[in-house]
């Protein structure tokens, strides 16, 4: 599973179209808005189906950390598939999604999901502090877990936010 | 180098702070916004430090590509260290991020290009037609180019964006 965490001034989307792989919707999920929100933006991955609910509780570890970091209660789930070359069947992908949602909102988060498979406008504002734009990695049970490996730019960028992370715990 | 491109009503953004890997850059690029755009974030990979020019050369055609797809002569080139786990070196990743600039602009579109190596808060705005959100991956000459491989809903939202495009052009 690839996630891209952006702590958000809003993250707003509308539903354009289906694609043949689109969940079934109620109106009430054709568009959503949050504001001062996590926005997760997520690709779940083929190895994710052979350890399902390992990868979902990993999933939800993460996204607590980072909302935890910035100080938000207010999560946003976006589908993103351009995250990954290797993706889940659309069924683990939804049944994946679906269980980040119910576990997060079981633990007092305010949750909302944007659906998949939909062609979606969408809107969003990224804080830019150091802790505002963070990606992990998160594989099966048993395979090593490199939340991030960064030769440039990144690995910098990693290091900048645990010196900013350490300050906001201090 | 992984490519996310995003046809934009707008994209915005400022500086905030820098890393240890920031590009010099004047106060003229310290914020940056333009209106309906081809926004591509761009993330320069270790393979690509052997094949340098070939790789300019086929980032300059995919964007192009898209641009003219989507019908925009405006382009933000904006880096985005999170589409890879293997980035190149923050020296190639800014030749070729320049680069990538100046053939544009020589070609006459509109080109803007976000620092690279600094936290920036962004805003964007995608439309979400069936070609406002593509990923492409560009391997160094010699080596197999897949441009987008997926057995999922990515798989699905390309065959779907083909037959929007043959519905463009016909
Ligand atoms: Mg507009």
């Amino acid at each position: 599973m690839q996630l891209l965490l952006i702590h958000s001034d809003f993250i707003e989307y509308e539903v354009k179209k289906s694609t043949p792989v689109a969940e079934k919707i109620g109106e009430d999920v054709m568009s959503g808005r949050m504001e001062e929100a996590l926005t997760a933006f997520i690709a779940v991955e083929k190895p994710d189906e052979s350890s399902v609910s390992y990868v979902i509780g990993k999933g939800v570890e993460e996204i607590e950390k980072v909302a935890s970091q910035v100080k938000t209660n207010r999560i946003m789930l976006y589908p993103y598939a351009h995250l990954s070359s290797n993706l889940s069947s659309p069924k683990t992908a939804v049944d994946v999604l679906r269980a980040l949602e119910a576990a997060l909102a079981g633990k007092n988060y305010e949750v909302k999901r944007a659906p998949f498979g939909w062609y979606k406008a969408f809107s969003i504002k990224c804080k830019g502090h150091p802790l505002s734009e963070l990606s992990r990695s998160i594989k099966p049970e048993g395979v090593e877990t490199v939340t991030v490996s960064a030769p440039a730019e990144k690995a910098e960028v990693v290091s900048e936010a645990v010196k900013a992370e350490e300050k906001l715990k201090s």
